[in-house]
């Protein structure tokens, strides 16, 4: 389907999606993925007026092309449920109006529409999937802004994107700015039938899948890398996700999984129990063993086997909840998305003008070859990426820094700062009690 | 066993073992590793000389330490055999005297004794274990020493390791010289028993192996990375290595793999057309059939698949090869790993002086990435090195590039020389017809 359909009153200019074209792009609705305007457009395309005699469709009808066509097919929504939908707006009572409106307010603070249509969020508010989908969007919206901030307002290059198989998202990269080498923060909603090799990678951690026939699923985050310029500035990676899968029996599973953790190039006791302790805060708020089991969790994953040590000082790490309530849990994974910023950014803002030497960027440059062996070699979210047909791979190897270095057999003496953090890597501390 | 036990006549200064060390010593034969010298001792840990009394040992019982452990008890050689070897050795026939002697011309040629000692090698010399092993030492050898002339007359690095699980290896390494940003040549003989993660590999790879007790094996090869400074002087891998299993029913099978496979930055088409016909010279001599099969083989295996794209401009690439015979495939296995010299150090002459840009240099670095990516991602050599325990890591990922760069959404524009290569990356060409 290479033809979109307008549906929605646009968050743009309000105007509704039968107002001539020329009206939204009078308004500012002129760029290809403009924010919450349902009529979408090429400008390189250009765009054609269709009557209502066009058989199915209602709206307006515009030459779309990959990039944008998710919108109205996002979630496995049929060309023939959108109208009905779209309908079903036009003759919606005030109710409906209003949480119309109130959704579209929740919107603007996004960085992008999100991936699935507004009306079928709408339709299935109460669904988890949407829910998700909105805090997710949500989530993007507060890192990617309090790093422009800090970083003196730079802008985010924000790319929507579509995957052919179900789905999409948007990438938000800043990349060599004035403070980060590279920080994307990724929001992606994909679904479909599971690869072959998807598939075992999950049954490898003890998922029971059968072995033959289509396994559909749905798979959506937010996930993020920021990699600071800065030495003394750590590097934080975050990643909050929602998961649901038709199991062999034909029950529907579901799970939540995320965390956040921190690789400083270079060890600040400060900064770790500031950063732990703010962790620590959003779990205790949910459940006291959260804290300290996913604290271990987290020291246990993120382990480079081959090397006997950590990528950094840790966080929280947790998968496959499904226990005690989806509710309850989304509740938790919203403490915990929601505490990325208080986590981080004051660690940015400490060290924002700390002085560097040429051996501590080696350093740190030594450092991210091992983030990227992290990466590459066991990270599970990668692995899954690169192995399920028609991901993103530049969103996915987004968090890959913008510059590693391998030197061999490099050690550093003893007694540097350099062998201090190597020592924390190997045998993880608590920061906290 | 830390001990060391002496046992052969000293390459260096042909003194036999039980020579006083002073001897030695003048003759020049003081270094830990000094080359070919049976009797190895450590400056640091000072020389003891043992009566005969000592029990088990006639020689000079020396402190050693891991790095030099492994020439006594390499390929399993308990110290009891040792001691009996040592025996024979000194009543042995003039017939055996005249082999020892043209085995130690053989070795003086060498970057390091090889992995296993001398006599067991001796012992064994109608073994195919020894025969691959004196290949892949004389192959390093000769590679290092073409990539120092070229270098200026720069020094590798050699590190003689060993492995606690059986077995060890020698990394020659140059890093950051004249021309070279990385150059590693790395032979490895280990022995064992496979670890499950790496039978999984093979496994998967259709090997039929018993999933339960162990699985005897013994692994060897040469393996090289050379990555030039240069963005005109492309990176070349070549990968010679001959394995043994005892496999579910109790029966021994081998198999020998390799390859050598080009990676420039920027089209030469000379150049691929150079490397090609070499080594379709040295596989024509054996059999018509094996370059395009094995060329073919090798467009198949290197591509960075999540990419969609090869690594370089390919070469030749085989695995599991054992028809029609073993001597027949070492013959074939020698012809390629002696063309990697006329294969590659002709291109590095050629470019040595060409001048390039800065955005030369960052392109290069960019591919630098994706070679990060296949080898940690993809690669089968590196993947079955770090599943397998004890494996030395800096010698399995000295194939990493010493500089790489990830920027998110790079394209290079229509028409420019960085797009050329990746038409070529794309779809591969045949360059020799």
């Amino acid at each position: 389907m290479s033809q979109l359909i307008a549906l929605a009153r646009c968050g743009i200019c309000a105007r509704s999606a039968l107002a001539p074209v020329a009206a939204h792009q009078r308004a500012g609705g002129t760029a290809v993925s403009r924010r919450l305007c349902g009529v979408r457009w090429l400008s390189r395309h250009g765009v054609r007026k269709i009557g209502l005699g066009d058989g199915v469709c209602t709206g307006l009808l515009v030459g779309g092309a990959v990039l944008v066509g998710v919108t109205a097919v996002g979630f496995g929504l049929s060309r023939q449920r959108a109208v009905m939908a779209a309908e079903r707006w036009r003759g919606g009572t005030e109710r409906d109006q209003l949480a119309r409106e109130e959704m579209l307010q929740k919107c603007k603070h996004f960085m992008s529409d999100p991936v699935t249509n507004i009306d079928q969020l709408l339709e299935n508010k109460e669904n988890m999937r949407t829910k998700m989908e909105l805090l997710i969007m949500d989530v993007q919206a507060d890192v990617c802004k309090a790093l422009a901030e800090v970083d003196g307002g730079q802008t985010f290059k924000v790319d929507r994107w579509h995957r052919k198989e179900g789905g999409g998202g948007i990438s938000c990269v800043l990349q060599d700015s004035k403070v980060f080498e590279k920080a994307g923060v990724n929001v992606s909603v994909v679904f479909g039938n599971l690869s072959e090799e998807a598939a075992k990678q999950m049954r490898s951690r003890g998922k029971s899948l059968k072995t033959k026939g289509k396994l559909p699923f749905c798979a959506m985050g937010v996930s993020s890398v920021i990699h600071p310029k800065n030495p003394h500035i750590p590097t934080i990676h975050f990643n909050y996700r929602y998961f649901e899968i038709e199991e062999a029996d034909g029950q529907k599973s579901w799970w939540f999984g995320g965390g956040t953790d921190l690789t400083p190039t270079y060890l600040n006791k400060d900064d770790a129990v500031h950063f732990h302790k703010t962790l620590k805060e959003a779990c205790d708020k949910h459940d006291k063993s959260y804290y300290p089991t996913f604290k271990k969790w987290c020291d246990d994953y993120f382990v480079i086997k081959h090397r006997g040590e950590r990528r950094g000082v840790g966080g929280i790490f947790f998968d496959d909840l499904n226990s005690p309530s989806a509710e309850g849990l989304f509740e938790f994974v919203q403490s915990c998305a929601k505490a990325v910023v208080p986590c981080y950014i004051p660690i940015v803002r400490k060290h924002l003008h700390d002085s560097y030497t040429a051996e501590e960027k080696a350093w740190q440059q030594l450092r991210r070859g091992r983030y990227v062996e992290f990466n590459l070699v066991y990270d599970r979210g990668t692995k899954f990426g690169l192995a399920t047909p028609g991901s993103r791979i530049e969103s996915i190897l987004m968090s890959l820094p913008l510059t590693a270095r391998w030197e061999y057999m490099h050690s550093p003496a003893k007694g540097t700062s350099e062998a201090e953090i190597m020592e924390v890597l190997r045998n993880p501390k608590d920061w906290v009690h």
